[in-house]
């Protein structure tokens, strides 16, 4: 592993901020995004399952939809390429048997050495569902994904803006979501801050590392 | 901005996995684990409430008191620094006005420039605690966290263990958070992978782009 300078990782995550005003002009360049994409997939999850979907916005039409859903904050429809990160609702067996299907593949396994860790999965789901914390546990993950997106922008120098400001269920209507196993539940605008976004140079602020730090 | 070119973020994304094995006798050097605290501190949150408490536990016997409350899982014990992510439950106007009194610190603004945020943000506590998901939504922002933690330590190559599957009661009994604002709720064992963690060869499964990515 190559890895970077710590330096070259903090100055990446003191840059980033929550971009209010996006430079409508810019447009993230196809490897890049490609890139960002390819973060999203590779996020870390729960066992594994991947529980989401990312849609990904950048349809002009589709974004002046979406606006007036999310309190119409400029980010959406200003910024470059706008990601609905949504958690999949009741996950169960099917769900976990398309995730089986892919380690099968991918590892060049034979189905029956995952029937432990299949029972094992289940058996987790069913668990978090009785106890009514299943979707609120895999939507955990999709948090995760959020954490790693915005940390990748970030060293790509690319701005991001996490939006939990919005209305799911419209943004289920208009998506195409509603009656889907999916549903919205936060955003993240995507692009290049625009040059007098007064937010860009506010300082960061966090409470003190000793604050917030406990160390055994 | 310094950014990095996107394969050197691809390639530490992929080189990540959920290490099972930890080489026990390789510690983080201090210079890397303060860049990992300050990403830990520097992560967004909502309204940038920041949520949280990160303990960080290298302390070989406390180690080994949290171990059986994982499911005596190895990873507790053998890696460099093991963190439980802990999140600040009901949380209410006296965090706020922490915050608020860190902004005019750090930003120099009269604290009177802030009352109207001070409102909105009180509010939104309000309505989520009166909908019974203050909570939840607040341990959202610990796995944002979490994903720029795991990030940030392949960037640097380190590797990370998410882990889930402990006994949150009795960790919080452990670590002196019972009866305290905190919780833990997911913690992170990082350090060095074992030469002989056969985890590290499998194939990292994730479903197809296609599958999970959504074009608009």
């Amino acid at each position: 592993m190559n890895s970077i300078p710590t330096a070259t990782l903090l100055q990446a995550l003191h840059w980033r901020y929550a971009t209010k005003k996006f430079d409508p002009t810019r447009k993230i360049p196809a490897l890049e995004w490609q890139a960002l994409e390819e973060a999203l997939v590779l996020s870390p999850s729960s066992v594994g399952l991947q529980p989401w979907k990312f849609i990904v916005v950048t349809d002009s039409a589709m974004k002046e939809k979406l606006r007036p859903a999310a309190w119409n904050q400029g980010q959406v429809t200003e910024c470059s390429h706008f990601v609905v990160l949504a958690v999949r609702k009741n996950i169960g067996p099917d769900h976990v048997d398309r995730h089986i299907a892919r380690m099968v593949e991918v590892r060049e396994v034979p189905a029956d050495s995952l029937a432990k860790f299949r029972q094992m999965v289940t058996g987790n789901l069913d668990k978090a569902r009785a106890e009514e914390r299943l979707d609120i546990w895999q939507s955990h993950q999709v948090y995760i994904a959020l954490g790693q997106f915005m940390a990748s922008a970030a060293l790509l120098g690319i701005d991001t803006c996490p939006m939990e400001g919005f209305e799911p269920a419209k943004f289920d209507e208009i998506l195409g979501l509603k009656g889907t196993d999916h549903a919205s539940i936060v955003c993240c605008a995507a692009g290049y801050r625009a040059p007098d976004d007064k937010h860009a140079a506010m300082k960061k602020v966090r409470f003190k590392p000793d604050d917030v730090i406990v160390r055994i």
